[in-house]
């Protein structure tokens, strides 16, 4: 028995999202049959985030156990062959049999990119949110800023979670602008259930002038969810990097 | 009776190209569609440039008449409203009753995109032709600058034209590379059928090594399509402009 390690991208439009579904096409179920039809056996994939319906990947790690012949490093190739155009391994590899990627993560970083121009914004509908609306960038990156470090996230994250601890380190928060892009970068130990989604949706409200940055404070103070802006829709969401030690 | 021109952009992926045709969805059948439920009016839209299946537009330019008290400016929005988010109007404007798209344009642009990365062409795999192969990229620079300039260009037009002349005048043909981007531009007064996707192929195969760039003005001199290249695939084809007086 091997332990295998995928690094993957996926484009999200058409998934309900990673996880096994019943009756809903998903990330996971696709790299199964795959690795079904390859080896004939029952993989069960773990992954570092489990992302939701319509979000992308970049660089999601997952990990399975095979008895099958097949080198690590020719997992990649012979798992493309049988995927879908819209899910790639990047690469893979033999790894440690106790390696699970969600656990042995030290951090992981997911983008969510704003298209900001009515010019060929139709081609970004599923890759980003589009809005047009004005915002004040130097609000949202102060506010950004102040969720960096270990505090308790409570209030963005979604009702419905299972997460028993609320506590998470930020380690980076951070808005980039280029042309009619505008990428928010989140680096954490952690990330609660829409933790990025409901950041974003805040962002945005400190960016429409709905409250001031410091604002930030009594919101991550109050461990309400109500009191945090609303989700940002998921396409605009991407796993951008996983990192082990 | 008014006259109505439109500038739209459209994501050509789940499109059989912009012509009406029975049976396959198209741009200008869902354009049709959307003036009629508007003003209950059966227009018949011309266009600037027909595009293929799964070719796209940033810049499209049609035209329609109407009797309708939709103001000319008003137009876009009250389109939008009825079109699927892979076809957007930017811009709508009363015109003279003798407006035709194609006719008075006088020069127009097509873009063709090539993808030159491994990581993220999932998400490029309907926007650009994806390819990792090494090119020679100043022997294709040096190819298109034979192309310009007025020439038969039969060699570069698909059997099954209905064109009668091949003689065209190319104004700009050039490639512009950008981190994992190629973009090929050319300006020209009209367009063969295949003429831009031939181009590319002909430019790729100049890239690979297969013939130098010199060898473009045998090619050109023998107006026998099967001396020039593959026709490209269309995803990575964008009518970018066209220009008018």
């Amino acid at each position: 028995m091997t332990r295998i390690k995928l690094l993957l991208e996926y484009d999200g439009r058409n998934y309900h999202g990673f996880q096994l579904q019943k009756n809903a096409n998903t990330v996971q179920a696709e790299l199964e049959k795959a690795i079904y039809r390859l080896s004939g056996e029952q993989a069960t994939l773990v992954c570092a985030g489990r992302t939701d319906a319509g979000v992308h990947a970049w660089g999601q790690v997952v990990a399975f156990d095979s008895c099958s012949t097949i080198p690590g490093d020719r997992w990649a190739y012979a798992l493309n062959s049988q995927l879908p155009e819209d899910i790639q391994v990047l690469e893979s590899q033999e790894t440690r049999a106790e390696f699970n990627p969600r656990f042995d993560a030290l951090k992981k970083c997911y983008g969510y990119l704003i298209y900001r121009q009515k010019k060929k914004a139709t081609f970004y509908r599923h890759y980003a949110l589009c809005s047009t609306e004005p915002l004040k960038l130097e609000a949202m990156q102060e506010a950004a800023g102040i969720l960096k470090g270990r505090q308790n996230f409570r209030s963005f994250c979604a009702s419905g979670s299972s997460a028993r601890t609320f506590e998470r380190e930020i380690f980076r928060c951070c808005l980039s602008e280029k042309g009619p892009y505008l990428l928010l970068r989140i680096e954490a130990d952690g990330f609660l259930y829409n933790m990025v989604r409901i950041i974003t949706g805040t962002l945005l409200e400190v960016g429409r002038g709905k409250y001031p940055p410091q604002h930030l404070r009594e919101i991550i103070a109050s461990q309400d969810r109500t009191r945090a802006g609303p989700t940002a829709p998921p396409q605009g969401l991407y796993l951008l990097q996983v990192f082990y030690p």
